[in-house]
């Protein structure tokens, strides 16, 4: 049964100040409940409709907090909710600002839409990219949209909020740093290494100035056939899938 | 001024049946609305609010309802209405079924996320596949958030609404039928053609058996590094984009 004090707490994690001050996040879905699990994130609660336990068989030892699918329905993000939700506790890691020399990263500026940044974290887990720096500006990681859209790959990708200009200055002279650019180098074409930062920019305004201008490896995805009228630039993730996909193609 | 009917009118579309029975769609959003009009898609209102026209000059032809921000905010499918809306005709065309033995088009095999279909538009237009043929069970291209995802480029590319089983087995002799398939050949080293058809399932079963029995090219976009626990798959639409990608970087 669910309490109207824990159903208070868990529709208060919609909001960032919230998540912040209580350290917790939520996720639904038994793929991305029993991922998050299976990386370590250390759960909370656990929550289940009784007709979801039905069809699920859980570790003995799981506490889990059985609820109707109307319970459920009031507690969801979703429209359409799936049995299962856990409570995690925000996992604690430090950021190691030298990873960049070593491997490839992605850094975010300003990335707004949580669903974006929630793919994003995705296509970096299928592209092993453990590493995410995000401007202090970019979407929060634990918004349930953002967690959605993770589809679990966040348990295994590791995200700093860091004052992203600042960090560029830092590590200029230490690894490459890429971003895509209209006037920028056809990417098809161009050196990829296997260390460094590819910057993302935001939905409508690209890279900021203060980060472009420590980028040296500016790069281009080109429309084809080139010349041919066609959309102004491609959704952010589905740009940073293109480059990722570029880099590893390499090797 | 908005009236009670017209704005009953417009809020309907949001209806695939309406959409259908009254031929008409909605696109909001300067960007999108002057690029459907450019592309010559048949407008049959254009609805702007006192502030956007403002900051906005039309041709003095264009006749426009003008409206207020809360007018505005009555009729709008997004959370932050953009202060213009157009309503179109949809465009009539004829599909043209040998289109696939001379270019590369796109099939949709059930892709049920009204975002995904129009992600997927905005990528088929940036790399210039022109025709995307979509199984009956797909999301309805004129969908409010189809639209809205596209970002204008609806207005370039060909969406045709077909019994997709039936249409891949009668030119499988005559273009190659592409599909991702997770025991699929690595995309990297697998020989792709200028024509043929790429065929994307749906966000949680994949390609349905009907579809895939005809497909004999398998394809695998290999994750990184091979044997890394990973998440299982990639978002349709980003999985789309990266496959576009390297058929296009080939040439």
């Amino acid at each position: 049964m669910l309490s109207k004090a824990l159903q208070k707490r868990i529709l208060a994690l919609d909001n960032k100040k919230q998540r912040k001050e209580s350290g917790l996040f939520v996720a639904e879905g038994g793929k991305t409940v029993l991922d998050l699990m299976a990386a370590g994130i250390a759960l909370d609660k656990l929550i289940a409709t009784t007709e979801w336990l039905k069809e699920h068989r859980l570790d003995p030892e799981t506490e889990v907090i059985e609820v109707s699918n109307e319970e459920m329905r009031r507690i969801s993000f979703q429209q359409a909710p799936q049995g299962v939700m856990g409570i995690f506790h925000q996992p604690q890691y430090e950021a190691d600002y030298t990873t960049p020399e070593r491997e490839l990263c992605l850094a975010l500026d300003n990335v707004q839409d949580p669903g974006n940044l929630g793919t994003i974290v995705r296509i970096a887990d299928w592209f092993g990219i453990e590493n995410i720096f995000c401007s202090v500006g970019t979407a929060d990681i634990y918004n349930p949209k953002t967690i959605q859209a993770t589809m679990g790959a966040i348990g295994r990708i590791k995200v700093h909020y860091v004052n992203l200009p600042e960090f560029l200055e830092s590590i200029k002279e230490k690894a490459p740093l890429y971003g895509t650019f209209l006037d920028g180098e056809n990417i098809y074409n161009k050196e990829l290494k296997g260390n460094g930062l590819i910057i993302m920019g935001n939905e409508g305004n690209g890279i900021s100035k203060e980060c472009s201008r420590n980028i040296t490896e500016r790069l281009f995805i080109p429309n084809y056939p080139s010349g041919r009228e066609t959309s102004e630039s491609l959704n952010v993730s589905v740009a940073t899938a293109i480059i990722c996909s570029e880099f590893r193609r390499r090797g």
